[in-house]
């Protein structure tokens, strides 16, 4: 057996393993909640509509031939405005479906499960205070968490191995991580799940690519990151939940 | 451990790994080629260069709100303009670098490794015989493979499990088939390389959405496929290379 033969079988279709189970949807146990709960007595932020207003470049074709990944950023902020636009773009909610069990959003998930949950670490955004906030897509607003000490070294070192431009996450107006919920999808599609989770963090992180892009941002998509820092920094216990994608993205 | 703990360490940053090998890109091995060879002398097709003049809808959050997962379409054709578009948005090469190694392209890919190559099966699209066609993103071409016979049928015996549509893949005016040749990322990332391979194809099928919105074209992902039976159907070893994500498109 080949060094990649186990890892290339990950890459591939194998749903006939569905035929000799019974999954947790099945068996009829609870769906896990499409939104992670949070404190009810917490203040949440308002994020505005998202607006053509603010589109500086608004035709299609053109934020798709321009897209690039970009590494470096003027200093100038993100306004409130545009945070919300991108925020939207790629976790925005715009039907709950199944009795309020699940969404349908601006990204597409394979079985509606949207197992992602959005956190931000925002480091130069208009009227939010530095810090980490959750994502809340019922309702498009944003929960602050809590401010972080030493926050650039942290993200630093939580973004290692950057050959173009090291640190550059630490540089931007605000640092997107996707967290995944597994189980959200593995409820219904047991362990042919997995594949599925990661295609669909890509179909959310080319809508933060098109929506930037649209706003005068430029974003890079991080792959690489230290797992356990940066599941540390959000509170994530890093088997139920943990990071899997990051993007930053600041003004060009 | 849980039954599902395997899988979801396949969802995690491993980097640290890359410490202890030596990778085949660090022991200066031969890299993959950028694009899958071809018969010199085949006869390839056009496409013309992507214009705005076809955009029906060319607002960037219009395209975003609007995207949905369409798994109906009409029986009108797509014109080898839309098509051309749809192949750009997707895979377009727009530089090459690394001494003509290596590509940036409309989509993202991690070291620029990307390691997808498009097949169509072409149904109904203006002035394109039905049969199974492949991408030549150097230089923006169509290369005419073969006609198959049966092909709806054999459609639908590779997409099954279809709950919300069944067979809708086989009335779609073209069915896009990536297929990866996973070397590509392997040389420079090793084992790591697996997750981004799936995270990129999801950047891939995103724009998809989105520049089929723009052309009033629908768009459904597809998952869950046999993947013998469409590896076969494309003549592809299923070891080195192999399919790895679908999607139809139709008019709407």
């Amino acid at each position: 057996m080949g060094r990649y033969d186990k890892n290339r079988e990950f890459l591939k279709a194998n749903f006939e393993i569905l035929d000799d189970i019974k999954t947790d949807a099945q068996k009829k146990l609870p769906k896990a909640p499409l939104q992670k709960e949070y404190d009810e007595n917490a203040k949440l932020i308002d994020l505005p509509k998202p607006s053509k207003d603010i589109l500086v470049k608004s035709n299609v074709l053109e934020c798709i031939e321009d897209r690039r990944s970009v590494r470096k950023y003027s200093e100038e902020s993100i306004s409130l405005e545009e945070l919300s636009f991108l925020l939207w773009s790629t976790q925005g909610v715009q039907k709950l479906i199944g009795n309020d069990t699940a969404s349908l959003r601006t990204v597409p998930s394979g079985g509606a499960s949207h197992t992602f949950e959005t956190y931000l670490i925002v480091n130069n955004v208009q009227g939010l205070t530095k810090g980490i906030y959750r994502y809340i897509p019922i309702g498009h607003k944003l929960l602050f968490m809590y401010e972080i000490n030493e926050m650039t070294s942290k993200i630093d070192e939580a973004t290692p191995r950057q050959p173009f431009a090291p640190n550059f996450a630490s540089k931007s107006a605000v640092l997107f991580v996707w967290s995944t919920i597994p189980y959200r999808a593995e409820w219904k599609f047991d362990i042919t799940a997995h594949k599925k989770i990661l295609i669909d963090v890509g179909h959310v992180c080319q809508n933060l690519y098109i929506a930037s892009e649209a706003i005068k941002c430029g974003t890079c998509a991080i792959g690489i990151y230290d797992q356990k820092l940066i599941d540390n920094m959000l509170g994530l216990d890093g088997e139920d939940e943990f990071v899997i994608y990051l993007a930053a993205v600041g003004k060009v």
